[in-house]
């Protein structure tokens, strides 16, 4: 069995636990979607839940993060292109996703210590990136607000979180649209 | 079988679905904590689906959006007490539990149209009312910014669902404490 075979049922679980959340979704739902036998999943992994653990992490990387480091854009540019593409992240193809993330922060701290940790440690890591490129919008005098920028970061990711998950219940792009206009006119101004 | 037994089942599954989310929580889990019969569940309740329709109703009541509307207090005291109440409600008893909507928000949309249809009509009605008191603390010029009350309602109600739900998996009530600190410096100011 391949990498390639790896690859694909870890793909095929992070679009389910994203879709349909972590307990509903068995190793027999990842194996059958995947299109491959069940013994090939614990060939590769010991359980669901490290693989969940890796699906978390392949998930972070593709929000792309690293995009509020780019120096070819100002910062205050850096963070609306970041918003801008996790929302086409959780709006592609169709009815709104919400956000991975935000989904197994409430479904996961009564299920799993070790999910929960990664998912907070992924949070934090992008609240502390958040933070360093709205210092640098304040000191470039992109935005007037100077207050800790720990703290704007948190209120953002809080607010871009509910509003995903708000997308999702409503199954309307709306909340994301107008939490985009909002956060531009209250807080990064 | 009483009303009281009916009042039991329902209490318990709001606490169990409050905790660890629908899916993760069976009838067997239910009538076990409730300490009654597994047949009486089926003597008040079709399905666990419609039972849980009416646990979204039951905890919506007891956020209290009415305080919204109590006329003993300013509209901008009105919503500080409202928030304030709101996380009290998140954070009794240790390890904050988030909030059913926002829990309900992510997991239901794969799950069950009912119970999505209901708690986005619960959270409709509860922005609407916070646009109503938005737009009477405007009007009394308690707040500077006269922006939609709708859209800055919806930015509040994504903001503290997103803070519910990073209270929950830092397992911290930080993230409540600095969202209301932002939410009185950014927005209501």
């Amino acid at each position: 069995m391949s990498a390639g075979t790896r690859d694909l049922i870890l793909d095929t679980a992070l679009e389910l636990f994203h879709m349909n959340g972590y307990t509903a979704t068995g190793v027999t739902d990842i194996t059958r979607a995947a299109g491959v036998p069940k013994g090939s999943f614990y060939h590769f992994f010991d359980s669901k839940e490290t693989l969940a653990v890796e699906t978390v992490n392949r998930y972070a990387e593709r929000t792309q993060v690293g995009i509020l480091r780019d120096p070819s854009r100002s910062p205050l540019e850096r963070i609306r292109t970041h918003i801008d593409l996790m929302i086409s992240l959780a709006t592609a193809g169709g009815s709104p996703r919400g956000c991975l993330l935000g989904t197994f922060s409430t479904e996961m701290p009564s299920q799993s210590d070790s999910i929960t940790l990664v998912v907070n440690a992924r949070l934090d890591a992008w609240t502390d990136q958040l933070a360093l490129t709205i210092a640098e919008a304040s000191e470039a005098g992109e935005i007037s607000t100077h207050s800790d920028p720990r703290r704007m970061a948190g209120f953002i990711v809080a607010g871009l979180e509910g509003a995903f998950a708000r997308a999702k219940v409503s199954r309307s792009r709306k909340p994301l649209d107008d939490f985009r206009e909002s956060l531009f006119e209250y807080v990064l101004n």
